[in-house]
C-alpha cells in the first residue's frame, strides 16, 4: 500500500489533511451538528488508504509536476498547463476517487470543484505551478469523506412501522 | 424515440426546456458572454433527443409518481417519499444523462444539485409530490446542456505553435 | 441496514449467495490457487452489506417485480419486459455496485453481462418472468465481490527496491 | 480538436482505425447480420472525432510512452510497466471513451477487456513495450463504436399499440 507515499506527496503539494478535513467539516457541520474536526481528520485519513485513492493521487501528481517540468509531450503539456476547462481526464481520474464511498458523493464532489472551497482556492492561485489534477484529486478525497460521514449518521427512523424501529 | 414523450413527461412534472434552458444560461453566461437563451433552449432540446437521456427520464418520473401514488414497496416507498439522502441511485440515474456530453458536466451537476437554481429548489418544496428523481434528472439535463455549451466554444490559442494556430 | 431484506429479495427472484459465490469462484481461481469457495461467500455477503449495493437491489427488484405485475406505465413496461437492449438504466444502476471496490471491477461486470455465468444465463431463461434488472445486479455483485478478492491479493514483488520490499 | 492527431498516435502504437473497427464487426455481427465493414470503420472514425476520446488517448499514450523512456516517477513506473492489475486509472480512462455513446458500452469494454479480441492480445505479447493504458483505450473505443452501431439499427416494434406503430 502506498499510503504514507500518498499522504507525502500530497504534502510536497502543498495539501494537508487537516487542510481537507476542514472542507469536510464546513461541508457536513449543518447536517451533523454534532460532528468534529477530529472526525473529519479521521473521515479523510481512511479514504487515503483505499488503494484505487491512492492510485488516483500518484497518478495525478505526477502528470502535474511532469507538467511544471515541460516534460509531457505536446499538446497534454498545453492542456496541464492551461488547466483546459475541455479536458475532462482530470475529473474523470477524481471520479474514481468520489466513488469509493459511493454514488452519493458525485455532488459534493462538483460542488467544491465548482466553488473552490478552502484549499482548492489557493491552489488555484499559484502561479507557474501546475495544478490540473490537484484541485480535483482534493474535491475528490473532501467528497469521499464527506460521503462517509454521511453513511455513518444514517436516518432510520423513516422507516419505522407502526412507531417501532424495524430490526434494520 | 421517446423525445415527445420525455418533454411530455417533465411538463407533466412542472419542468419545462425553458425553465432548464434559465438554468444553463446562468451557469454559462459568465464563460460565455455572448451566449443568448434560445441557444441555452436549443442545446436542453439537443439534449433531449438522446436516447439514454429518455430512459432516464422515463425510469425516473415512473418511480416519483408510484410513490406519489404509494404504489411502491416498503422500504423503497419510504426512500423516496421522504427523498433519502443515502439513497444515491436518483444521482447515478442522473450521472447517465451527464454523461452524455463527457465528464465535464459532472462539476456542473454536482454544483447544480447542491445549490438547487431555478427550477429545481421549487420542486424541492411541493409538499405532497414526491421528486426524488426530478430533481437530479433536471440537474443532469442542465448540467448537459451546459458542457455541450462549453464544448461549442473551445479556446484553441493556447495551442498555438509559434504564433500560429496548429491544424487543429 | 437492509442487508436481511436484500438477501431475501434476491432469493425470492431466485438467486442465493451461493450462487454469485460460484461465479466469484470460477472467475477468480485462476489469477488466485488457494482461493476456496467459502471465502467466495464472505466476499459476496460483505458486498452485499454495503448500503448502496442494498439500495440498488431494492429499486431494481421492485421495477422487475412491478413489470411482471403489468404495473408500469408505456413505455417503461414495453422496455423492462423485452429487457430492451438499449434501455441502459439497468447497467448504470449495477454500475453503483461494481464500484463499491473500485473501477477494476468494470472489466468483470461486463464480462459477466455479456458471458450469462452461471445462474445469470438462467436468469435469461425464465419466460414469463422479467429480469431486466436482476442479470446486471447480479453481474455488478458478482464483479464487486471479485474485484474484493483481487484487492486481498496484491502482489508487491514489483515494488521492491534493491531486492528489499519497500515498507508499503 | 486533435482528430488527425489521436489517429496519429494510435498508429504510433501499433493500432489502426481498421484493426478497431475489426473487433467491433465480430461483436456486433450477430445483432445486425447485414453489418458491413466499412460501417465499423465509419463507427470507430465517429467516435474518434470526440474530443474526450482524443484527450484519453493523449493523456493514455503519454503515460505508456513516458514509461517505456523510463521517465516515470516511483511507483507509477512500476505500476505501468507490470500493468498492475489492481491499477484502476487506465479503465477509469477508458470508461470515459466508453461513456460517449451511453452506458450500454459498459458491458462491451469489459468483456473486450478482458477477453482480448483481435488487437487487443497483440499489444499484451509485445515485450519491451509498455502499454497498460493502450489496451484499455483500444476496448474503450471499440466498445463506444459498438454502443453507436447498436443506437443505429434500434428494435421499436416492441413499442406497437394495437398493431400501430406508435408515433416514435
Amino acid at each position: 500500500m502506498f499510503y504514507e507515499h500518498a499522504i507525502e506527496l500530497l504534502d510536497r503539494r502543498g495539501v494537508t489533511i487537516e487542510a481537507i478535513a476542514d472542507i469536510v467539516y464546513d461541508l457536513q457541520l449543518k447536517f451533523h451538528p454534532q460532528l468534529t474536526r477530529r472526525e473529519c481528520v479521521e473521515s479523510v485519513d481512511t479514504v487515503l488508504k483505499k488503494r484505487e485513492v491512492q492510485h488516483a493521487i500518484i497518478t495525478g501528481v505526477a502528470l502535474d509536476e511532469l507538467a511544471e517540468q515541460k516534460k509531457l509531450p505536446y499538446p497534454l503539456q498545453q492542456m496541464l498547463e492551461s488547466d483546459e476547462p475541455l479536458y475532462g481526464i482530470d475529473e474523470i481520474v477524481a471520479l474514481s476517487i468520489t466513488n469509493v464511498y459511493g454514488t452519493i458523493g458525485l455532488t459534493s464532489f462538483g460542488y467544491l470543484d465548482k466553488n473552490k472551497n478552502g484549499i482548492i482556492s489557493q491552489l488555484n492561485s499559484n502561479k507557474g505551478m501546475v495544478h490540473a489534477f490537484l484541485d480535483d484529486l482534493v474535491s475528490g478525497i473532501a467528497a469521499a469523506a464527506s460521503a462517509r460521514i454521511a453513511h455513518e449518521y444514517p436516518d432510520f427512523s423513516r422507516y419505522e412501522i407502526n412507531g417501532e424501529k424495524d430490526s434494520l
